[in-house]
Parts: structure tokens; sequence; C-alpha cells
């Protein structure tokens, strides 16, 4: 049976190529850095978005046809395993990642949902067994349901913190039993929507509380896969603890956490929050916590997270050029946390849209690599901080000066010697290497 | 004598060049649409930004090195005439664009600053009759100057609606003299601060009446180049009159002046009213109001006009893209209403910058116009709205129909089929064009 | 039976009233501008936040707990019609308004759709006899249903738009059935996600079209309620063709409707535009286009519509000024369209929001007739553009002159003596009226 | 000889005063939490805007009409100070604030520029004798000159390292002569344009160093003020390091510098931030790190500084609340980082707005103080939490459980109960307090 019928498995056909369910320039088995683009990248698709949304917004309905919207319930689950599994042979892609609730339903019972859960966990360790597909990440969702209203492990309520415990405790279990490779905490209800009724301090006191159990109770039971923290600052809360990466590693570095956490980084998050997606990756690599990310695209005119398949060959670009300066991802990978528009409902557009994804990242994998090849941007960089590399300069990174000495160096300069940071040059550079590259590449 | 030593005439090298002041991708001799690309392109170089900017900011004092900062007063005008023509040959650029006192120094007298200007103007002239360089457009600043801090036209003081009406007048006859194409309005200050203080609606009936006697003076003199309006939300006033183009449509149709003007589109304006480039330029153009452009972008996680030289290749894209379907700019141009970074303050950077957008919207014009030959979006959208060619659609478009023929045909209906947008594969399907389009040109 | 059993009819108490269920400032039988409070204000509940939304957010699934959560279909239906009014009366407001869906259920069939609506447009008559609450406005929701996800009146597809006639043309019956005082139409799907599939000069067009039919209807029918549009710039989708009240001034005059239309202006719209809400109640106002308002806030560091209650008192006040000024809203009303927050989830928040809502207007209301009657920014303006009263400001004004005379009158000027804009003081006087009517009103 | 003529000393007269040059609302004398309103609130006037600043902006030059603008170099900075403590006397404010070159001229000389800085602090020292007004704090400025286009700690060069040195070096020194109470650390330009061009990590290791060589420095020469460090997230480098109060305490976690530094928080940053201003309060002082404030306001339909005088009786209150909440503000206090709006550009205006500003604190800490003595959301947190008082969330509180205990508790749980958020509520019991407790007071 199948779910899929009119898209066979997607493969790479080149740029010439017409087809639109064949990858342009993304070709799994071509070597990057020394392993295949498949290893290096780990792309993975995300249940949530493909599988279990709806095309619903908040002032629509679901639009999205799907081959399985008319099971229900536990049939409803079983039926998006079966196809989840075709659409990732299909699409050639080695990782997938999802919610608790996205592969099973919540019951009103913790205990049926777990059962749910269990069930279908079973299910799809089967299917894992015959197919190449990986598990990226798991998590536990604890922002649908009503009880979350206030926060999980933030929540003024006692009881949902111990909901919540429960759910990361059964989570932590699924992700062993299914050999996920990260455990992520995205906490779309930590935080608040006044501070009028909310004692902020207390509430990540107990956050912290919160993570040193989980990480107490993965060492208990041996589960070793790396903790992830996805910031994001507000939507749906008002404003959201984990607000980007810089706020995540103070609260990391005050409850001795740091060691624990990487960060799981998403590119509309990032927006949102006011920054680049290359500056919370370059952020989290800078201080060794660069984990996974989470690949999508926001518009910077809209004012939430429009979550939209990644085609910006500059964000591509400039995220592999991190990642690559970062040697990879290690056990994180690229994850399409991204939906198809709600105009794009049916299921071709669940293939069009990781094509896209996977070909633009492909394309920037290439283009960074190029640029880090000819040392584009490194031998700019080299010069332009090259006074340090010697007298006063070298005192100052040794350590070996102090404002006395700095202020007889300063009072004896006569002239000071800034040079151009050639942004506009740099720029064109980038549009030079975005456009060469496959110049090249296409010509046989 | 030359101001620009360590730079030659700028020439079309290919995308092979590593010579950093050589066009890579702008050919200004190549055949486009039946035209020169440079006569197609009109690219104008803004006097402003490179020749009388300093490279201040809210925070910090100009940095920018010019040949000509030793002089001052008069000599430094004139001087910097003698540079500006020079880098126009050198940048082989066929327009520029200037404000009254950017050419010309202001004086407490309005005579001696007339004075000032007619000196200067007829210095421009003389160089003009032996350059290609012609005039895109001029206008009067009316934002600088102390007297505007309430608006011009739109001030609360008659006799700063007469100082405006005075520059505007002897704006039109400098444009008259040095056959500008074009005449531009940009209400820096007309517009306001706070509400507890204004008188909005007679503000706008003064900027109704300010701007018929300038048509009535235009033609008295019998000065027939296009009036623009140039559209921008804020910045420096809180609210500006001239929000977008719509809101300027408003105004235009609201005072009997649509046939009188057409707009100048910036981009970094555009994205500040929360729209984008290529919306603003479709607004425009669907209401036969595209005039002309300031080619320019901004930095949409910031919240003011940055002005930076257009380097997405998708801005260029798009916008080329709207004006191609347009039959292109009639009497506008592209104009670079952009300055360097403060910190890329050398003039190597003024050609760096310029190069940077020519070579940008030359790659535009030429992705464009492959998607255009090929139909790649007019075939989508014809079949997209196909239903309305004929049946109850025709009939709608005819306006043969009514709300009761209409309700017959939707209760009969058993069944709504609507068609996927496709979004993300129409963005990839670009993206292969931005690549495709320069593999094919570059290998000969 | 009784809905709202612990809230017993809500009264004015006073400001030294600490029940919570009391208004502290709205006094409905207050005599205000010749009128009651209750007739002057106008105050109107939106059914679909109050008794149809369930608390969703796109993160979170509804949150709401009311007493009719038991019922449904038509049964929800009918017992939301019951609690309603049972609402009203406890609240004792004069207004509500809706959308077709939020009152009756919406079936597969076009034709049982409208049954069902009849069904409960008979109730909802039925209950009007014996109640004083009236109809402010309706509409026709045409958003929600994936059938609307390319638009209604702007959708590629000619049956959608058949449909939305059909749905309007109800929308107009049914609003004269209930004697309806306005019309609203919001466009929440009229617009675009990506240029690169829409013809948006086609679709303004068949807007336009749409309107017309719609008036020729209502004037068919004898329905001669006032129209009103909606503006908004986004969400859901990427770019609404009402981006604002400027731009839909632009429509109007377009499509010849201005006579035919007012406007209906949201706060949180306003602000979503880039423009504060009295900004848009001016617009509108000066071109005497001021028709109704959804009285709500939003909030400026977030990018979504968060339809909040209206507490902020400078709103209501700067708001309500407005609409003095405009000599009252007429045919239109306030109408809550505010939701309480998804944390506020039981009925007792139903009334504290409506309840901080109303004597947030009511402060609003006394503050600003106060301010007017002191003539407080009266006389600073009429001071301010005082030089428009004659000489040149007067020949301005009359049309007697032209830039011959005016630049004649800028070359005599010596100085040109500019007043402070006081904004600071002025600011400071609004909150010393803020303040200080209360402390009058307040000691008895 | 005076520089404000027309305005005598300005004193409380009550909110029934209509004397514009009065204090309606702060009374220096009046007891508040144990001291004098003058002790508790230690405003303090902004020696740049207030006298330095010329009323420019990016599109217009300076419009301040200043007694002392016929002056130039020293001689200005002498009529400046004289000017100054004029109006901290007339204005009987307990505190003022400087940047070096605010209240000396830089020369090209740093030597030079030492000697003009101590000619002017002598001068100051002097009128400090015999006036009541003490300096809140200094601070050296690094962002105006062309040197520091690349950034100061952080610049790719070493020589503008060292020369930033020198000045803070200076600049401590100046502090422990004029006895000041903090000392403070913006980093305008410690930040990046482009990542392309830049060594964050490297910059950030430099800007380590200095703070800690800044230290020693204090510590040597017995200079004890606080530290402060003033977030921002942007404008005028497009992202600065000193993001917000989170990312600051990231990076002194991280460089070891907790101990040494405190926040100086301001209003408009927070809000350029995405964060209200009382949020930013609010991370600060559930760490311990509150230190003092700059009280202004922003525009947040705009996206620059606007620096506004404060006078948003919430954003006042919200602000008292915290600071009420952490005992006042130890050494800090509230500096009126805030600009007269280039269109107010009298000296009166400089009364104006000060008046407003200290008004508008002046009643926020009283409704704060109000809000705190009635327990109103002390009592409804305390509520809203009392489930961590025992049982479980005790037992998580004090560590004395884990995943497993949790678990155990939440699957035998039937229900969840979580209580409304009452944020409406909450919100119209602010607006009857900020109403109240004015008419309370006004009536004698």
């Amino acid at each position: 049976m199948s779910y899929f019928d009119n898209v066979n498995k997607v493969k790479f056909e080149g740029s010439d190529s017409t087809n639109p369910f064949a990858y342009k320039y993304y070709n799994p088995e071509e070597q990057f850095n020394g392993k295949s683009m498949e290893e290096y990248l780990r792309f993975a698709v995300s249940y949530w978005h493909t599988f279990t949304g709806e095309g619903n917004d908040p002032f629509g309905a679901g639009t999205a046809v799907r081959p399985y919207n008319h099971f229900t319930g536990m049939d409803l689950a079983k039926a998006r395993v079966e196809a989840s599994f075709e659409f990732f042979e299909k699409l050639d892609v080695p990782y997938f990642c999802f919610h608790d609730i996205d592969v099973a339903p919540e019951s009103d019972s913790l205990s049926e949902t777990f059962k749910n859960l269990d069930e279908i966990v079973l299910m799809i360790k089967g299917y894992m067994k015959t197919s190449k597909v990986k598990l990226l990440w798991n998590t536990a969702n604890m922002f649908t349901h009503p009880r979350w209203m206030h926060g999980a492990a933030t929540a003024p309520n006692a009881d949902v913190f111990a909901y919540a415990a429960a759910k990361v405790k059964k989570g932590l279990e699924v992700g062993k039993e299914l050999g996920s490779q990260n455990y992520v905490f995205w906490g779309g209800r930590e935080g608040y929507d006044t501070l009028l009724n909310t004692d902020m301090g207390f509430e990540l006191d107990n956050l912290g509380r919160f993570f040193h159990m989980a990480k107490s109770y993965a060492n208990e039971i041996g589960f070793d896969a790396q903790f992830l923290i996805e910031p994001k600052p507000k939507e749906p809360t008002k404003h959201q603890y984990d607000f980007d990466v810089a706020t995540g590693l103070a609260f990391l570095q005050k409850y001795d956490l740091q060691d624990t956490f990487k960060f799981n980084i998403e590119a509309n998050h990032a927006t949102l929050a006011g920054h680049t997606f290359e500056h919370e990756l370059r952020t989290a690599r800078i201080n060794g916590m660069l984990g996974s990310v989470d690949a999508n695209q926001g518009d910077t005119l809209l004012g939430w997270d429009t979550d939209e398949f990644p085609t910006d060959l500059y964000s591509t670009t400039l995220a592999m050029y991190e990642i690559l300066k970062n040697d990879g991802l290690g056990t994180g990978g690229l994850n399409f946390d991204a939906k198809v528009r709600r105009g794009s409902f049916d299921t071709d557009d669940l293939f069009h849209a990781h094509i896209a994804g996977m070909d633009a990242f492909a394309i920037g994998a290439k283009v960074a690599q190029r640029l880090i090849d000819d040392k584009v941007l490194e031998d700019f960089i080299a010069d332009r901080y090259s006074s340090y590399n010697n007298g006063i300069g070298r005192d100052i990174v040794e350590g070996k000066t102090d404002f006395h000495k700095l202020e007889q160096h300063a009072l004896q300069l006569t002239q000071i010697n800034n040079k151009s940071g050639r942004q506009e040059q740099l720029k064109s550079i980038v549009n030079k290497y975005l456009l060469e590259t496959f110049a090249n590449i296409t010509v046989k």
C-alpha cells in the first residue's frame, strides 16, 4: 500500500533536470569533507509539520489533504507511521524528529497516553529495523494541552511540574529505546504573559531543578544523548525564558548546567529575537555549544514564527559556514522544522518543500566550503586583526599589559590607522561565489 | 588633477575577473530588451551619499576620507563637482541625482543660497557638455536646516511654507536648466511627531495646495520633467504623510493630482513600511504610477533607514521583474540612494559599493528576463486564474452577474476545487534560475 | 436556567467599590454630551471571542471552560445564544456583533449552512424582542474554512468568488432581519502570500466588483446599514489588501466606492500597520470616514494580533478624543474585538475583562471630554497655526498666491521664527488630566 | 549672570498648580520609605542630552537654542559648566552624569584632550563644593570619534584598544576625583556590522581582558564606585555585544566578572531588545545585579532609540515597583538619559521635560508603593504558587524528589486544577490604583 503514489524515490539528477521530484543540487552520495553529503548534512524530517500538522492557522481550519485523514485515534497514528516511513524512504532522508504527541494520541489519563505511546514506539522501532532512517531527536510536547497554560517546569502549579517530569521521564525512555542521538527541550510555555502575576525568580529556579533531575534520570538509565535547549524569544508565550542563545548561556551557567546542554538553533527563532540565524550559530559555536539546527526560515516583515522551508541561499550559505567552522554538527543535524504554506495543501508540496530545502542547504554547503577553501574571509580577517600578533597587541592577548602601559602606548601614538571594513566588497564576493560555484559545477 | 588616482575606468571584465575594480556581470554595452544595458538600467549616482556624505551616524562623527575634505565653502562645493564628474566617468554611469544643498552651500540668506547654487549649476552644466552623464532628477532639501523642524509645505508656519515654495521654484528652474528628466519630492519632515499639537487635515490640505502650485510653475516655465513622490513611513519624522505608495495614491486622488505624479520607490522605505520592495513596485505598476527607483537595501532586523548598497540578488531579481513587466522605467532610473557603511571609509569603497550594486542589478535583470522569457510565473498564474476565462468567472470579470446568480451558482456546487499555490516549488525554481542563468553565461 | 451563576447584573458602584463585578467608572446612566453614557459609547460584545472562542493559540488547544462546552452542533449554537443574552443582560451592554459561523455551525452543504443560520437567527430575533440589546454589525466569515485559503472575493477561483457572494448575500439578509446598524467587511484572506503566484491587479479589480454587487443587493433589499471596511495589514495573510485606512481610501477612490463605505478601525490592526490607534482614527475622521471601532489593544513588542481587552488609559483617552471630535460614531460603536488571555480561562474572566474595557473607555471619554472642554490642545493648536490666519498664510489657504509671490515673501524674510512644539509639556498635561479628572470625580 | 533667566527655582506646588515651572507631584522633601523623595529617587540630569546635545538627527542639523551657543572650544565647555550648575540648582536635582567629551572638547592629541578634561574637572569640582549636586556616574565616550569606527575594547586594531584603555584610565581617575558613585560602560561600538569581517570570539575575549584591567586599575587607585554595564541591542552598531541584561549576564559569568559589575538599565534599550523595561529590571533584580537606571522611554512603533523623557505612568509605575522590591537602587539613581524632541528647541523645554519626567516617576513611585503596601500583587502571587508550600511542591523546591517520585505523583492525579491568571482583572486594578492614589492625595 502506498500513501504517496505519484512520487517515486527522489534522486539526484543535477541542475539540468526538469523533474520536479528530483534533487538538482543535493547529491547524497557526493563526498563532502571526508563524508558523504548525506552523512555530513544529516537532514531530518519533522514529524509534526509533515505528518501531524493540518495546515491550520489562528484564523483558519486545516487545509492539508493527506491520504490518512479519514482515520482517527490510534488508527490515524499508525497510518501516519506507515506514511512517514514511506516518505522517509522516498525522500531518502537519514533522520527524523518527533514530539511524543505527534506520534501517539494524548488521552485524559496519563497512563493511557503512555500506553498509546508505547504501542506506537514499538511500531516505529519495527520500521526502523528495515530502514536506514534514524531518530535525530525526540522531545515531549508540553505546550499544547490546556494543562500547560501557565508553563510546565515553570508552572505555578506543582502538579503540572510533576506531570511535566513524568512526560520527560517517558521521553528519555523513548529516546533510549529508539536510539535517539539528542533530546530537545523547547520551552514554549516556559515564560510569562505578564509580570503582574509572575514570580520569575522562582520559576527559573524550578526550571534549573527540573533540568538537573532530567539529567540524573538520563544518566540513571544510561541514555547518553546530547541534551539540547531550543531558544525562542516569544510565541506562544509573551516572553519565553530561553529568549536566545545568550540568554540560555546565562541560565545554564547560573544553574551549573553548561556541560549538560548544547543548543538547538532555529533560524526563525533567531530572527524573532532580533538576530540573524548566523549570529545565533556563531554565539553557540564560540562557546562550544552548537548542538543541532532547526533548518527553516522566517519572514522578517512578519512578527510570528512562519516556519517556512529554507530557500534563501544567503541564509543557508552563512549557516553552513558556521557549521563547517564548527567541524560539523556532531550528533546534531539539519532538521526541517518547517511547514508547507497553508495554500500548499497537497502531498506533492511536502516533496517540493523538502527538495527545495535540501537543495538550498546543499548549495549553501558547497558555496561555504569554497569560501573557506579559498580563505576568502579568513585571510581578510587575519589581516584585519594582525595588530594583535605582535607588540602591544600581543601583550594584550597574552595578558602582559595593564592600563599604565596601554596609556603610555596611546599617548605616544601620533595617528591611528584604521582599515576599511569593506562590507560592500565582501558582500559582492559572496555573490560571486554563489553564482560561480555552480557555474563550475553545472558544466560537464 | 585626479581625485581617485588608484582607480582607472571601471570596465566589464566578466565573472572570471579578479580585478576588484571591474564589473563582473554588468556589461553596459550588452543588448537587453532592444537597448544597451546602460540605456535600459539607467543607473544613477546619488550626489549626497557619495560626495556630500561624511559617514556620520547618530552616535558618531564622519569617518569618510575624501580627497577634497581640506576645502570648505564654495571651494569644497567646486572640488566635489570636479570629483563627481571624474567619478561618473570612471564608473561609466549615465546619470546622477542631487538635492540643492548637496551641490552648493546653504547661506543664512536665501538670495545668497540661490547665488551659490547658480554658480555651481553653471559649473555642472559646463561639465555636462563634455560628459555623457545626465541628470536623472534633482530636488530641494527641505529637512536639514532647523527652519524645517516642523515641516516644509506642511509646516504650521506660513513663512516656512513660503520658503519651501521659493526653494522648489528654484529647484524647478535648476532642473530645467540642467535638463533633468524628473523632479522628486521627498517629504522628510512632512508629517508629525505627535498628534497632540498637530492639525493633520489642515497640513495635508496645504500639501495639496503646494503641489498644485509647483505643477503650475513647472508648466509656466516649460519644465516637463516627471514629478515623483518618494514615500517613506517614518524617520526622521515619527509619522510621514507619504507613508507608502498606497497612502500616496489616496492623497493624490483626493487632491486631484494623480495625473501629475508618479512614485520614486525606495527599497529601504518599503521595508520600513512593512512591505517588500517588490510590493511597492507592484502597487505602483498596477496603477500606472511606477516612475523611478531608489536602489538600495535595508536591514529588516534594524528599524531605521540603513541605505545599504543593494547586493541581495533576490531583491534585485524581483525588482527587475516588476520593472520589466512595466516595460522599463520610462524617464526614471535606478538611483543608488545608498551609502557605504561608516566603516567603509575610503574612496575605494565608493567604487566597490557601486560595482556591487550595478552587478547585483545586472544579475537581477538577466535572471528576471529569463524567468519572463520562459514564462515561468506567467504560465503558472494564467493557469491559476483560468476559471475566470469562461462561465461564471467570465461573467464576473465582464460585469454580467450579480449576487442572485452567484448564489445560484454557489448553491449548486458540490465541491470546491482549489489548487495548491506551490510557494515552495516556485521559490526553488527562482533559485534554479538564479544559479543557472550564470552557469550558462559564464561558460563560453 | 443560568450560565453565569456567580455573577449578578453588573452595576455602577463608583471607584470606591471593591466588588470585582461592578463598574467603577462606567455609569451607563450618566449624562455625557447630551446622551446617556450608554447611548454615547455604544459598547458591543463580540460574539466570536466571548462565546465561540475556545482559547486556543497556534501552539495550544482551547483552555476556555464554558458552561455550554458539553453541547455540540446546533445544540451548542443554541446554548450559546441563551448564554449570550444572559451575558448581555448581566453586563448591561447595548450591542453585540457576530460573523455568521460564530452563531450557527457551517455544513459541507451551503444550503444546510443557510438553514442552520436561519434557525439561529430566528432564535436571536426572538431574544432581541425582550432584550434591549441590538446588533451593531454582522459579517460573513470568509477566512476560516479551507475553501478560502487563497482568498474570497480575491480568490483565483471563480467558484470561491461565487461562494463568497452567496455568503455576503445571506449576511445582508440576516443583517436586515435583525436590524443591524452596520455591515462589516474584514478581508482576512483578501491579499497574497507571495507575489510569485499572484495577479494583484486582477484580484483588486475583482474586489471592487464584489463590493459594487454587495451594495446593489443591499439597496435592492432595502438594507441601509453602513458598510464598513476593517483594515488590517497582515495576519493571517502575508499581505492584506486593506493594509490600513489610507490604503483603503486609495482603493475606495479608485473603484468609486468612497460614498458606500466607512472604516471600522481596530487598535491592534493599527499598531500592526505601524500606526497608533489614534492615527488611524484621525485619518478616517479627516476624510469623513470614521464609522466604527474595534476596541482592543495589542502588544507592540509582539508581532501578531493579540486582541487584548483595552486597559491602556492613554489609548482610550486619545481614541475618545478623536471620537468626540467626530461628534461620536453615528451608527457605529465600540465593539470589544478582544479576547481574554488563554490563561484567563473561566467565565469570571469574561466579566472582569469587559468591565476592565468598559471602565477604561469611560475613563478615556471623561478625560478626553475635559481636555476638549478646557480647549487644552485646541488653544495650543490654534496658536501654533495662527500665521495662516492673515497675510501670506491666509493667501495660501485661500488659494490667492503662487510660487512667484511666495518666493518674493521668502526672499524678504530676515528671520524665520518657529515656535517650540512643546511635546513634553503637552504629555505632562495629559498626565495631569488623567489623574485630576478622577480626583475631582471621586470625591463627593 | 544667568543662563535661564525666565525660570526660577522649580518647587513643589501640588497638582492644583497651573505654574508650568512647578512640580505637581514630585515633592523632594516628602518622606518615602524612610527617606526623602529626593534621597530615594536620586534623579540625575544627563549632561550630554541637556547641555551638549544640539538637537540634530540623521536628517537634520541642530535646532537647540542655547544661551551659550555663541561660544566655542574651551569657552563653550566652561559656559556649559556654569549653565549646568544653574540648571541643577533651579531644577533642584541631586545628581548628574557625563561622558568625558560632554564636558571638555576632544583634541587630536590625547594629552591635550586630557589637559582640557583636567581643567574642566577642576572647575566642576569647584562648583560641586558649593552645590548639593553629586556625580551619579561618569564614563568615557568611545563611540563618537572616527577612531572607534570598528569598536574600542573590541576593535580589530590594538592601538585603538590601547587608546580606549587610556580613556577609561582617565575616566576612573576623574570619577575618583569627583566622588562618582558609579562608573558606566556603554559599548556603543562594541559589536559588529557584519560577521563577514568579524572574529566575534576574539573580540569578546578582548572585552573580558579590558574589563579586568579596568577593575585592577580602579582597585589600584582606590576608586570603589560600582561598575555598571549598560546593555543595548543595536544602534549605532548592527549588533552590540551587550544586547540585554541576560546577554550581559552570560558574558560576565563566562569571564568571571559577575561580582565586579551590575547593570545600568535603560527603558528604551529594553524595548529595542524586544523586552519591556520592567522585564530588564526584573532580570537584573533576581540576579542581584540591578545597579542603576537610565530613565527614559522609547516609541515602540519606531525602531531606533528615541530617548524620550519618561511620561508613561504605566512604565514608571512598573519600573518603580521593581526598584521598590529591590530596596531601592543603592548607589544607583534615575538618570534622565532623555532628550527633548528636536522641535522642543528652547530652554524652557529643558525644564518642562525634566519636570514631566520627575513628576512621572514620583507618581509611579507612589502608585507602586501603594500596590505593595496593599499587597495587591504579592497576595495574588502567593496564592498562585501556594502548591509549592507543601507536599510534592515543597519536595520539588527543597530538592527532595526525583523523576520517579514525580511520575508516581502525576500518574495518580485524576485532574489538574489550574487557576486563572486574571491578567485582565490585574490590569484594571493597576488602573484603579493609578487613578485612586492621586484622588486621595489631591484632596486636602
